[in-house]
């Protein structure tokens, strides 16, 4: 049972602490605010509060909580899940005024900043400073590191540096009751008691709101080598995969895989890509390495890879001579962002397995939706070594999309298969019926009890990643 | 209000589902389950129950829950902050014969194991199938993975590999009302909600007890490369720590800092330990790379210790030719290992501060030693580039420490530096009354919060890390 929400006293409270330019609601309110980048449609909240201090997120939620109105927190907008997706007779907190860098501290190779503070200003200041953000994802110009947090990003370099949680050391986050809790530890070891800012990071917002955070930073890498190989079937994928965490060891910085059904997709429907490699093959392994110098690292990559040849993994390589190269072997990769323009309308999905179970998973994903969908089109690739994989199906110049059929046959693949129906982009509320797919009915239930103790309002991001009554699916 | 103990029903229960050698009580408890290695006084528990699945050991907390009979979960016994120690009227849940890997898959890089084994089992059978387990601490042939994972352990190679933490991907855990919640993930990439797994690492066995882990394996080192140096100030230290990271980058696998009072302690008191360097130096720094072949690596470790030479960062360092050597650097650092035996009684403290802060805090807390516990000596080392500081303090010849004036002046100074008062041993009982000194109000009462969402009974380790009536220390 939630109490009636007050929303008239909680807008004339709020605007008691917010300054105009910090509460808009009614016409004011900004149509940026009014969805993310889920594909949901639009909703208006009931307001849209952005106050510029840690204090002022942890005021707003008091006041949001003491007169039971929910909230939905809001970086850059740039979630595909809907977990900044506002709510109705919800107030939208926005953290797009807290922005800025607070201190870069040299010795312990850490930076503090504010959760708005978007990633590519947070990259810029560190490689100003000499020093490296490993994070990076395709809207890292209006991403906000809060949301990267919040939703516990993943990228391109994840099998070298971890994910987001990975590159945190402390954090500060306003809990539901407007606790302002302050835990910017830069220290990498520190076992005093619960490490709190786990729980925070990867919950999409549903049990506090991160308002500034201390990441780890780490050494400007001195090179970057790449290489594009074709290879002709998925054992030797497999075996490329564990000879290059042997050869590079801690270089390795991507391994990324296409199918023949991507490839094609990628390199003649997309107009513009160059094919770093010609003929037909099996999969299309991207591989690349960071290294300290170009004169040790750049021979030793080389003499990896023609190890690789010569034990028959490799069919045919191209070995990146240039910084141009390495770009064109990427494009391959990056082209499933014109998808959206060259195929259409289409379901994307950012699904992880164990790697020795993905051909597999692809032919029974592809084998089904070529059956019981007639048309389906469907593309796989992915950062195979982390066992990562993203789908894109589609029936092509279909007046809409059968999406329903489509996402059930894909993740009841992965339900078959031991799979996650979020590697990376999170449940919010657009997987949020898929997620006893692959959690267990005890998960779920941990979760509940978990978010009803950090948020026993439910005024949190409600019906975000989870339900409160939560059933196993069978 | 805790609901009365029913312990001789409890017993009956237990000996119902376990069977002779499972349920051990009266004069067959064996001294090993009376103590850990926190030097506080043994205890003997009501009864030591050792289960030999995973489902045992949920079952043993369903009845003990069931009886209002609290449980302290016990590894290989090596904690040194009590975490483990028993508990009077407290049933000891020893894991020692749930023991055993239960799978390799090398595809994904992983392994599956049961709670109880030792460390070294794990690092022996990684090894033989070709991996690395970069998990690795004194107590490796005693310490069981379970209770690794339960205080989120360190060791010497956190600045490449990080803690404990980053080494796990699945676990499974029974929890305090008996559901054995299974969650034994082998992706690196896995955002389906809530990341349960980190609420259990760290929290000392107090919101539930681990009984199987998926472990992150990683590429055996090709080689080992180390110098010892003597540094004349801190700031060259941290020059040289920076130099480092950006010379050796991700090859980079210890930094550790000796003060001369350590020096002394380790080279002139402890026999038969050699001086890799001689002369006297405000610092010895010991530098280790791991590298993937001699050929590439050792060059460039030699290179780049010259440049740090030329650079003035460097007084006198020594280059390890050997494996022979590598080991005499270490045992430099190791010696610490003797002082009980040479120094005799002592207070040993696991501290972390701000890189930058650490000479400070180490003169300022030998100061107020030597003023105020007459004859005081205290000595610094650590693992510097975790944030990690190492002390040992004592008054030489005393027939009783005066252990609790020096702890309040250490924990005091850590206090005013902004330090943490467990960098990688945890809190037990040993530094409860000290954890307020790290942590503020809000973060106590959210740890109380989670304890009590978790275990509302409280049975699981009862006493320990965090007391339910949180107050702030002033």
């Amino acid at each position: 049972m939630i109490a009636q929400a007050r929303a008239g006293e909680c807008i004339q409270a709020l605007s008691a602490i917010l300054d105009r330019n910090a509460l808009l609601t009614g016409a004011d309110i900004p149509a940026r605010n009014t969805a993310d980048t889920s594909f949901l449609p639009p909703v208006r909240p009931l307001a849209v509060a952005r106050p510029d201090t840690p204090q002022g997120v942890a005021d707003v939620l008091r006041i949001c909580a003491a007169h039971d109105v929910p909230v939905v927190p809001q970086g850059g907008l740039t979630g595909l899940a809907g977990g900044a997706h506002p709510i109705e007779g919800a107030v939208a907190l926005s953290l797009e005024r807290l922005q800025g860098i607070e201190e870069i501290d040299a010795a312990a190779a850490t930076m503090t900043v504010r959760a708005g503070t978007p990633l590519e200003v947070i990259q810029k200041a560190a490689d100003e400073a000499g020093f490296f953000i490993p994070l990076d994802l395709g809207a890292r110009g209006s991403c906000a590191i809060g949301g990267n947090l919040g939703t516990n990003a993943g990228g391109n370099r994840v099998i070298r540096y971890g994910m987001a949680r990975e590159m945190v050391l402390g954090i500060e986050v306003a809990l539901a009751d407007g606790t302002l809790m302050t835990s910017l530890n830069k220290m990498i070891k520190n076992n005093a008691g619960f490490d709190l800012k786990q729980l925070f990071i990867g919950s999409e917002g549903t049990l506090g709101v991160i308002t500034r955070t201390v990441l780890r930073l780490h050494p400007q890498p001195g090179c970057t080598m790449a290489a594009l190989c074709g290879v002709d079937d998925y054992g030797s994928v497999v075996k490329l995969l564990n000879g290059a965490r042997r050869g590079l060891g801690p270089l390795l910085s991507a391994f990324e895989v296409m199918w023949p059904d991507y490839w094609h997709a990628a390199t003649v429907r997309v107009p513009g890509i160059r094919r770093p490699v010609e003929g037909d093959h099996a999969f299309y392994v991207l591989v690349e390495a960071q290294g300290l110098d170009e004169q040790v690292d750049g021979g030793r990559f080389q003499s990896w890879l023609e190890s690789q040849f010569e034990a028959g993994l490799i069919a045919d390589a191209a070995i990146s001579q240039s910084k141009a190269d390495t770009l064109a072997f990427w494009r391959t990769r990056d082209a499933a962002g014109e998808f959206q323009t060259v195929l259409g309308a289409h379901c994307a999905f950012d699904i992880g397995l164990p790697v020795d179970a993905m051909d597999d998973f692809a032919k029974a994903c592809r084998s089904r939706l070529e059956v019981e969908v007639p048309g389906c089109l469907s593309v796989y690739y992915g950062h195979i070594g982390d066992g990562n994989l993203h789908i894109v199906a589609l029936v092509e110049g279909a007046a809409t999309q059968p999406a329903a059929d489509i996402n059930r046959i894909v993740y009841e693949t992965v339900r078959a298969f031991g799979g996650t129906v979020s590697a990376e982009h999170g449940i919010g509320t657009v997987k949020k019926p898929y997620l006893p797919y692959s959690r267990s009915a005890e998960e779920l239930a941990l979760m509940a009890t978990i978010k009803k103790a950090l948020d026993p309002k439910n005024i949190l991001n409600p019906g975000k990643v989870i339900d409160l009554d939560v059933e196993a699916a069978s």
